[in-house]
């Protein structure tokens, strides 16, 4: 997946992908060492699922060279953290699977074209790709990381009979769960609550989550639009970071702590102390970037409400 | 109220409030001709009714200082836009209807705590005042601006019957319509699905808006929760201009473009161009505030996408 939860509606589990989408976007190295302290942080606010790296090319995502080393220190320090990493092929997961990680998130576009644009391969290598994974790791967990499902920068509209069958392809494949990814973040709340059922209904017993980014400002509507059809799984960056090189300014990932507090605003549960998630978010500020398009990260306290003339 | 509108929730009304609660909330002078031109592209991006200007005091809010000359302005050269101003007392209404405003916006806080401490004055003193101006001015149209309806930043929670008491009493003094104002920014879609059904109950036939800020990053989610209520009328600023002096760098009101676009992208009608929308936007950002706290200012258009790797 991302998750395997079963919890009521009112328990929500957050995957968060900070160290990998969010740092992956990041074009100044982060140091390892600062990269561990988020991490730790995040644990240490209770996140107990994250997907931490990519084994990818150094030569094409310089700043994940170090995926090797970040795996094994959470693999090693954190018994109690589900460890995904990011992996686009083969020799990437066998990097992986020798670092520690049980999961990994295996990316393909439901648009053909943003897959040939995205990781260069067409969905017939992509899929031929995903097999030969999995009969040369059978008990590694493999999510589907579905990308440009709400929208293509290429194809423009994707249909429900696009995503449907490339999750059936997925699912023939033995994938363990899916993460729908509005990867350039133009979902809206309708099309989230007419896409997800369609979903639920094709894959009733796979886990399910949902990846939002907030480039149009609209990450927190589709979130509340997932809650209400059923989604207890979000996929989100501390300090909403990632996004995108091509639009510099516009804003990233649904932020982790944008997510947990319109969560227990609504009285739902998360297992994350969202005071202490704020450290880690001003670790990422002070040590990475000042500007984070987080909410929380740039009113002055998550708690600290204002007098406002008229 | 803001709005009068009558049509099929497939139809929704903005009332933007750029020029009253965006520029108020901006310290340095914005020139005359600067309001005016952003108006007149607001008006020419086809906004049909306004907020434009506040009749207080220049002393207390200088920005405001030429409030007649604007709101004249507007009314003498538009005559298909509804003209809104703020107007706190008796003599802001004066000025307000000798400027050619057809309606006012009467603040009043749910909460007497924050009622006091924005307006300096009790409930009852406020009410009172209303009863005088509902006395003087029986042709002129009466918007409650109710303020603090989803938390307040002195007494924390606001309880439906805080804010159903003041609504009735409102309505005892003659209101044409309320405004629900998260002035703050701290409401979920949740408290907004619980409140928004009991306040239709309450007052089935008056008109209802509902004025919501996105500090917290809620406003569209909100905005989505209030549709599915019903709710077919939204007080929005243009860039997401406004908010707090006393949380810089925080997010402002609901930003006219972001809740324009996700209202198209729902399939839903506004009469407005977004891109002509975004030239005033643009003008707002070249001429008064460059860092906008609205997505659709920091993407580098609405209808450019970007390639994102994985």
């Amino acid at each position: 997946m991302p998750c395997s939860c079963t919890a009521s509606p009112e328990a929500i589990r957050i995957t968060d992908i900070t160290a990998r989408d969010g740092f992956q976007s990041v074009k100044e190295w982060i140091p390892t060492e600062i990269k561990l302290r988020v991490i730790d942080e995040l644990i240490a606010a209770g996140i107990k699922k994250m997907e931490i790296a990519s084994f990818v090319s150094p030569k094409a995502i310089p700043q994940m060279s170090d995926a090797a080393e970040v795996t094994a220190h959470v693999v090693n320090n954190n018994p109690g953290v589900d460890v995904v990493v990011l992996a686009p092929n083969l020799r990437g997961v066998q990097d992986a699977a020798n670092s520690g990680a049980s999961e990994i998130s295996y990316i393909i576009s439901a648009s053909s074209k943003h897959n040939r644009a995205n990781i260069n391969r067409t969905h017939e290598e992509s899929l031929d790709d995903l097999s030969a994974i999995r009969e040369r790791f059978p008990d590694l967990k493999i999510n589907l990381s579905m990308s440009a499902v709400f929208g293509c920068p290429f194809d423009g509209e994707i249909t429900p009979q696009q995503v449907l069958w490339l999750l059936h392809e997925g699912m023939k494949r033995g994938i363990d769960s899916v993460s729908l990814c509005d990867t350039i973040g133009v979902a809206n709340p309708r099309q989230v609550m007419a896409l997800l059922p369609e979903i639920k209904a094709a894959a009733p017993s796979l886990p399910l989550a949902l990846h939002l980014h907030d480039t149009h400002g609209m990450a927190l509507a589709n979130t509340y639009a997932a809650l209400q059809c059923g989604v207890t799984c979000f996929e989100t960056a501390g300090g909403g970071l990632g996004g995108c090189p091509f639009a510099p300014g516009a804003a990233g990932n649904a932020a982790t702590e944008d997510t947990v507090n319109m969560l227990h605003r609504m009285g739902m549960q998360t297992e994350i102390d969202l005071g202490k998630l704020l450290i880690a978010v001003n670790t990422i500020k002070q040590t990475i970037m000042h500007d984070l398009p987080s909410h929380l990260a740039k009113a002055r306290s998550y708690s600290e409400f204002c007098f406002c003339r008229f």
